[in-house]
């Protein structure tokens, strides 16, 4: 087991410490949650606990379906080892129905079913906004990636949404949108990040109720019990 | 002639009539600037004329080589008939150096030369913003064009910046950036709006001072001039 050392970035929900071996890093998750580029804040009882569980039950789900991911094993109720990647600059939002700022930016209405999936390259950290949208022409320009990793890049978002919105329909949860990081690692290109209700929007299939952050983001309430019922779905132990 | 009826559209810098035939349209080419989303208006004194010499002036280059414009001819010191497109819902803009929002979004240089040219899709008129960007996913689900369109642009885009490029330079000035709209007509895909410097960023080779709106925005002074030494340049007067 791999020693913890110094915190190498902290993120609204999570903070990634490396460790003595530098193929491996550790990410905590906190119960910390942030909306409106720091605006709003407050804690997520227990969503530390709750994002550990559900990132380690979908990275190992698209493991076995052959995505490589950064994810290796639990190491308690807060924490993960992980590979240490070389983060892109850039982050990747995948939608399936329209909401959130695709609404503002296009006009379309909420919760229109998208034909085709929409994929946007964000820059993490802008000066202009915390996820500037961009292009794969202005990756280009600034090297955050080689033509060759945007294409796989593509290949791989579409792969994991069509794994991930078949197994969440499932437990009665729509995939509308989420929001994912991919990090360089030997040679490889990993899914890294995190996949949990802070960077996705999950809608109840049947009532079209949000069990995801945005409880937190629009004041709904019950935000630990979103959160908690997306992994009991997820554990098979309400379904 | 076709005889001139309704205002269909006003721009920043022109007026579109209808005319008598639905084939036709009449683009009036106006003296007032606009900058900052409206916030910073004005007047350049003789642009209307200088923007209707240097539009026919570019249009009649590209079609010379090939490119399909929506340009017939000069009726007059300001307007110029054309055909009348079903105009696409998006503005391109191309750039070979780093300026404008290209800068504030990505954090690249001002001045910066791209290795590639960076094309960017902009909805006209978006809620978000005056010229929000967007990607070709956005475009597709907007049903705003096919992707037979859309790749057709592309080409059609680097196409007539290897043209203008290449000619601007010719006379000493560079293309920095340029925004371009496109309309269908008769099944074709045409170059349509304006090529000017309103919508462009020209600067002189030598100096890299800015011959065009730049000048406007940033109370450079000599507006006219610039516009005015464009022209000259086009008309091989001083050169």
């Amino acid at each position: 087991m791999p020693e913890i050392r110094e915190l190498i970035r902290e993120g609204k929900g999570k903070r990634v410490y490396a460790t003595d071996d530098p193929d491996y890093a550790v990410v905590y998750y906190k119960d910390e949650a942030m909306a409106f580029h720091g605006l709003k804040r407050g804690r997520i009882l227990g969503k530390g606990e709750i994002n550990n569980a559900i990132c380690e039950h979908l990275f190992t789900l698209l493991e076995d379906q052959g995505v490589e991911t950064h994810f290796v094993r639990q190491l308690d109720a807060r924490q993960s080892l992980v590979y240490r990647c070389d983060m892109m600059v850039f982050a990747v939002k995948i939608r399936n129905r329209v909401a959130g700022s695709m609404h503002t930016r296009t006009g379309l209405p909420v919760g229109m079913k998208l034909e085709q999936p929409v994929i946007e390259f964000c820059l993490k950290d802008s000066e202009m906004d915390t996820d500037a949208l961009v292009n794969h022409t202005h990756l280009l320009a600034m090297k955050a990636a080689t033509m060759e990793e945007i294409n796989e890049i593509r290949v791989l978002c579409k792969r994991i949404n069509e794994i991930l919105s078949a197994y969440m329909s499932e437990i009665n949860i729509e995939l509308i949108d989420f929001r994912i990081e991919f990090g360089r690692f030997k040679g490889k290109i990993l899914l890294a990040d995190e996949l949990s209700p802070d960077k996705a929007r999950f809608w109840d299939s049947r009532t079209h109720e949000p069990l995801d952050i945005d409880r937190f983001r629009r004041d709904l309430g019950g935000v630990t019990e979103a959160y908690q019922e997306v992994l009991h779905r997820m554990m098979g132990t309400t379904y």
